[in-house]
């Protein structure tokens, strides 16, 4: 059983400040062992670090690196939530929105930002089901917006 | 605690009737304790009270009321389904789409038309988690569309 | 109690091979009674059946049989992974997210393409609630994607 703590120390990754609300809602709001997090962006200290729509102010890349930014969000929110991500059985589902300009684009490239970064703190046989849209926009501009659902530990 | 239809009648809020599907779907499936509805629009008696893209035909303000009349409407099925919103624990999870063209819009104040009657009903320690994404299109040509699941008491 | 794997017989539907991911995820996750699929698109073979937006370069009539196309893959995915149909319970939830240029089309009838499929298989009284939105694109450049929560039986 890999210890997704251990994970986050063997690949140095440092967690941010979990983001913090700017509307009436919750980031994490759990339900049975369901956990529900809010949207999830690339900001950095509540700031947007990517601004723009993928296959046109930025690239392929750009959006994948975005993708990872807002994995670190989620991860946040969750330890944060939890306590430890210890606790987190799996991600259940992973929600890629990102904003396009309509032209054809690699998104699973994209999503995978996200997606391997889960893989890396919990495991390959512990992998989400995705979805994955391009969409007009997003708030305050940013390229991606990641949607998660966990399941915690009993 | 507190009762979500004393503050429905607190606050003078009348629900209207619940919208009926218009295809081969139901408007409220519950599974254990989830209670999933069906994308709630800004309908009044079935018909769009708003048609029209946020940022371009229709205003932040009108996006915002919109949202508020949406979330009556899921208020109106929830209340239908379970008999009384007294048997709702809580909102998991809302999900607002929206039609922008594109443009910069202030999307979480348009949200919060819906989030906000949601915490009058149901309290500020009850709020829940969000996801806001801005789409190209809605069905009936309406800017708001919003996807809730509800938590139900034991 | 309606079989749906006799259903399938009686309609003679042959469902495909059901696909297989080109990411860092799983096509199917279940966590206590719900399984998450992962978003199905009108793939034959894993490759495009149909490319383009409905209302633009496709029809309305397309779009639908996009969507049953998905729904079949949808169907495939829960047979290879519960081991029969009639271990699902019901289909909570669809979203069916489909590529618009922004114009008016009718969505409902497109989703319905989707939505009877799993009417005619699991019975009129299993209907799922639904999510219907316009994105700006999918991938692949597809024209529909559909998202999938089944509940299975104990």
């Amino acid at each position: 059983m890999v210890s997704a703590e251990a994970r986050l120390r063997e690949l140095a990754i440092r967690l941010p400040q979990a983001p913090q609300p700017f509307g009436a809602y919750a980031e994490a709001v759990q339900t049975g062992n369901l956990l529900f997090l809010t949207g999830m962006m690339p900001t950095v200290d509540q700031k947007p670090k990517y601004v723009g729509r993928i296959g046109k102010e930025l690239s392929t890349e750009d959006g994948k690196e975005a993708a990872y930014i807002a994995g670190l969000n989620a991860l946040a929110v969750a330890q944060e939530y939890l306590g430890s991500l210890d606790k987190v059985a799996r991600v259940v589902r992973l929600g890629v929105y990102m904003a396009t300009s309509g032209d054809s684009i690699n998104m699973a490239q994209v999503a995978d930002g996200a997606s391997e970064l889960f893989k890396d703190i919990f495991g390959v046989d512990k992998m989400s089901a995705r979805l994955v849209i391009g969409v007009a926009s997003l708030p305050l501009g940013v390229p991606i917006e990641l949607e998660v659902i966990l399941e915690s530990k009993a």
